[in-house]
């Protein structure tokens, strides 16, 4: 349930919601909104009846919210949410793309191909300083030294740079170095790593789990808002089917229905999503065309040479390609007017 | 292998070529071609040396088909494969859209929706005359009745039209009223219903089995090439994954993969893909971007009296809306290109 | 909804009730049973009232049903069928080998084959004549020669013939030769096949589908049973997952709750389920384990010089341990001990 | 590739060959024998030319290893690995049984528990401490309070305890209380996670991911030997896929193709496994006749007043049946003749 409180409500009001919430045995948990103060009532097992909250002073109404996810809901926060990342917006009207190598590799290299991805159009950088990867004896990144590699980058650049935090212990060794923390397809469900991301004030892209349904995805981003830190970007690079003639299958049908029941923006990532360079442009493409709010590619000037992942490394004219067709996309009828629509006839 | 003949190779050069393969214990497949004759040698086990045929008489050039199907594959037939249905050319430059109510229903009906679709600009109409249930008691198609208003469409329309065949025994009845045969997804491997329609002159839509891989689709397609029949469109319809937010998993992966592959025309049906009539369109956007060249889409003027399908089923409005996106996507770089570039990288 | 009538009810009072049914707009189906008589009402979208039939002269009671699938159900019919082909019962206390190769070969070595298979302990020989193949260039079977082939074994041997049926015409040919018709994975959703099948006097091995769900499985039987034919045997034979480390997944979950939901015998496929020869023995135990009324096992006298399968095929001392572990599983409490257990329980 | 030294080889010759084995630009690992010293190579990506290395002192023969994982496989280490908690033996003839609720409890209700399961014929407790909920808003376990209800447990019955651990961070504060250190599906490639454990002296019980293919879960088992922990047991647990009437798809598959790859124990959680109280004994059977070497199964004196994972909790009773179970099992052939008999077939 979602208790929303009238414009002027008072700071006494809210507390005193809260304790009646507490009192009734759940947990309150205030919702940040521009326009609105409102307290999401969790921890509950069946419907809450209103009345028991509607009459307190300062209460507007008591929404009932259905799904097991709160914060993350249409239902409680109407409005898209734009994670904001130095200049860059993203869930706004325009599309992102963030592009760079898999891992960080040389300082020289590195800078190169930030410099490469920029002057392509790539509105941030991606580079891996931590790779988790499936066999012990392979390459696992350069770990603090390319920390220092993307402090470089980000200096020289003036990009945004996403990396990968694969645990909670290294989280502080990266939050002056790095500008979105990602967690990767297999830390999805890695609780303990939500729950000390929830704690930072730096935003979160979250990949979707390799296996998890969308309602997993969604709860696993409400560990983030319900604890406290609100920039969350979603991010679908395929799921583990039969289907054998791709790395992953890219599942876009999962971009317009996080759109509709989340207002957290969302991303694709054609380049795990499909798994080979030849075809990322054209389901970079489908992704947006599907309603993505944006890209994350892996692009090298020199792919063939990428330390990690060059089968599906792109290279920049690809990327530069990736950019016309977002050009072209853009003159498309909004996904929200799509939204709209949804809204009368579902 | 494949045996490329000279230009001006005789009848009786290609009749021996034929006969030299026959005693090697294999089968000889003619393979037709606008500029070019060529046979294809099949039902062996393990690469032929190449010597053996190269210096027939006639004989050009003999290349060697790495993959299971042959007639089926770029390799053998490297130009893009049209079907003409009427007027219409499928796999050509322009998209088709194929639409119509998922059943046959009362004439009146059923001519009306056909001309609201046509109105919106679909190339082609769709309805089922014979419909596999999952649920032995529920409703089947009007059967031999439908085929009757199929053709009364026909005649008032000019619509060609699509419509599943469920057997070997229905496929006469069919013949006169329907212009192109659809092999649902549960007989894509149904080889005594694929060996029935390689004998026929008229096209046939095989959509991708719910849980085949694409070799497995291919080899499909390839039962209705080496019968006979080379009017063969792939259809795209999603597969069966864990994911269950959505009644299917569109494949969009596939698209770009079988264009590269296979010569033959692909499209996508969003309908099933999906499963839910309020995302119908953002997905028919993304098959197109994937590079799909036609649609399949179940539309009526009323959604929700539907015989069938409803909730996936769009209304005349949101046809015309996929109309007007196709639109823009024609702008596109074309995706010829892109394999042309694909061909370069990998 | 199903009516279960008197055990003195008359033929009057037994055709009133139907002609009830048909007047409330359903369609009614006599469920055949030893002590009652029974009238299942079909067709309806939502329950029935039940006063609307409970009081007909010759009523006991009405029951309501609460799948979509009727005549298969232990809700409909409680005690477990027992499916006889000669003097063999499937789904009576002792579990059944059906035991043969993929293919039907020739005559003298087929008949071997049979002779060794039965003195290993078979109770029935498998072979296919029509081999449903994803290449078409591959060998499809010996066709009616097999036929004869399998009349022979059956009259030198004894042993009840097991064999696969591709397609409604086939059936007239394979009734005088076949006392099994097995219905293939591809084919479970052929619903044209089904209703053909529906109509013989013979019974039908349906194997599940391999990308199926229980309830489609089971609605695929009810073809047969709502058609007439009640001689229906259910063999699980592997799904299709991502898991890669074999040929399929086989699901043995399945086992217990189509013994718990359905009266029906079911078989577990080892072979296919698993793929490889040297992991057959161990998951035909670990099938039984799970409560199968009887395995279907691909076995030679020389497995590797089978026409088709030999990967999985097993020689015939593996199918003696196979017998010899039965022996031992012998002595494990009954499952239908444990299935009055879970009524306790769940 | 592996490097056999001889049986009276010095401390001295077996470090010359790693540092051969270093200056070839690879990385040693000593590998743990009963009656020989070995040395595996590791950090190559092609095969080594065994010459190299055959010819130093003290080299009895080099074996090349064909598989990504080394440690794990019985290529390198032939018999099989019994791990050793308490008096308890897990991989050695007779197989185990550890059970208990999902959670830790009240200190008298999981101390009621541990008695029952005990005397039930358990060999170890289960129960969780820190719980990994999808839910944000759900009981995430009583922590480090629960821990001192483990070491109660183990005091007062003598039972070796197994619980899941979350993260680095607990290691330290779950070494004390826990004879068994869990990681769940969720964190199967959580390889911070699994780096950490292989530097503790205590078992591990590495539960398969539940969209892990074999090689990859060997792999992440690779990682705690690889970092020097041989103490691995193996747990399937069911993967994720289409088949929606189970919780999870149990994978009885690939106990015997562990069995055959690897010298690790493996074990199967039916409870997981299937998801339904009613079906954990049929399934825990059929995982001991796949060949698991022990069951690990939720269970409680009062299974619905379980605090969480109810619907899958046996009561006490249940479990004395799987204890009958296991009794019977243990007079089949065991599961190393037939993986001799496969040995020689495959």
């Amino acid at each position: 349930m979602l208790v929303i409180m009238e414009k002027n409500s008072t700071a006494e009001q809210c507390t005193a919601v809260e304790a009646a919430i507490r009192r009734m045995g759940f947990v309150p948990l205030p919702v940040p909104g521009r326009s609105r103060t409102a307290i999401c009532v969790t921890g509950n097992k069946s419907p809450i009846p209103p009345t028991d909250l509607a009459y307190l002073p300062g209460v507007l109404e008591c929404i009932s919210v259905t799904k097991p996810y709160k914060l993350v809901s249409r239902e409680v926060h109407d409005e898209d949410t734009i994670v904001k990342v130095g200049d860059v917006e993203i869930g706004g009207p325009t599309p992102v793309i963030i592009a760079g190598p898999c891992s960080v590799e040389t300082e020289a290299r590195t800078l190169e191909v930030a410099q490469a991805v920029k002057a392509a159009g790539a509105n941030m950088f991606r580079a891996g300083a931590f790779k988790p990867r499936t066999n012990p004896y392979e390459f696992q990144g350069l770990g603090l030294e390319a920390l220092q590699t993307l402090q470089v980058v980000r200096d020289e650049t003036g990009l945004p740079v996403v990396s990968e935090v694969l645990d909670p212990e290294s989280v502080d060794a990266m939050l002056p170095h790095v500008d979105v923390l990602q967690v990767g397809t297999r830390n999805m469900q890695n609780f303990s790593l939500l729950k000390r991301l929830a704690q930072v004030d730096r935003p979160v892209l979250l990949k979707r789990g390799m296996s998890s349904t969308l309602q997993e995805w969604l709860m696993a981003a409400e560990y983030l808002l319900a604890g406290g830190n609100h920039q969350v970007i979603l991010c679908e690079r395929g799921i583990r089917t039969f289907s054998d003639h791709a790395r992953n299958t890219l599942d876009l049908n999962v971009v317009p229905l996080v759109r509709k029941l989340s207002h957290l923006p969302v991303l694709v990532d054609p380049s795990h999503g499909v798994g080979h360079r030849d075809r990322v442009r054209v389901m970079a493409r489908a992704g947006l065309a599907a309603g993505a709010q944006g890209l994350l590619i892996e692009a090298h000037v020199h792919p063939d040479r990428s330390y990690t992942d060059a089968a599906q490394t792109v290279d920049i004219d690809t990327l530069r390609g990736v950019k016309r067709d977002m050009e072209v996309l853009a003159q498309m009828e909004s996904i929200s007017s799509l939204n709209a629509e949804d809204r009368v006839t579902a």
